[in-house]
């Protein structure tokens, strides 16, 4: 009994560390992806006049390394629970929702690699009219994944 | 006298807010990185039984988008001082040296496009030695940049 306790305290104790780590990494690849979000609504949406082909190029490349880089391993079991950066806001029924979830995924893949090819083209307009497709892969998944603040 | 501090108060008030977020932002850059790092590391340094070659080529591109990104614009006069996501590890001498910091990031950028090229053919050896170059160069500038912690 008292073994089969500090085996579990051990076991808990090891993967302890890789949640944490797993809902930190999660979380600054979500912040790096909304900074270079920000970057193009400013130039795009908001102010169209400050404009920059290459600057909004690399943001549609910054994002779509984001979505290329296989997040789902940073989706283990447990870490709707811990702390990253912060509390993750990750939805418990995430695991039961894997399905569901892959498919709000490779919509938000597919959206962003188009994003990354637009925004090399320098048309502003076709560009707003892909970030826009983005933006609702974005709130696709996090309808159905992030519990909201 | 009173209007002098007041408007100083408010001044510092407004520029508070980006400054928290110009930390937050590069922390979660280079957090995105060293995750990446960390699987070009696993995959072609420790454990080279496990190479996979997109996941890999990934992982590269992941990097260079970080260093194309722009994180120049993060590094705002005042940035050596405020809590991103924790305390920023800048040294305050940053400001006093951004020659010698430019040249550090010119390698980092250098270096790790180099590394996105270089994934793309597959070649573990080649992407080893060229990871040896973006670690190096990672290095350069955390030394000239970074508090040890």
């Amino acid at each position: 009994m008292a073994l089969t306790l500090l085996l579990t305290a051990s076991a808990t104790a090891a993967i302890a560390g890789p949640i944490e780590e797993q809902i930190r990494f999660r979380q600054s690849a979500y912040s790096f992806a909304a900074w270079n979000v920000g970057k193009i609504k400013s130039q795009v949406v908001d102010h169209p006049e400050t404009f920059n082909k290459d600057a909004v190029a690399a943001a549609a490349n910054a994002i779509a390394a984001v979505a290329n880089s296989g997040l789902g391993a940073l989706y283990g079991e447990g870490t709707d629970q811990g702390v990253g950066w912060k509390q993750t806001r990750l939805k418990p029924e995430f695991f039961q929702k894997k399905a569901e979830v892959t498919v709000a995924a490779n919509t938000f893949n597919e959206a962003a690699n188009e994003l990354a090819k637009v925004a090399a083209t320098g048309d502003i307009n076709a560009i707003k009219a892909q970030f826009g497709k983005v933006g609702e892969s974005c709130k696709g998944c996090h309808d159905l994944t992030r519990i909201k603040e």
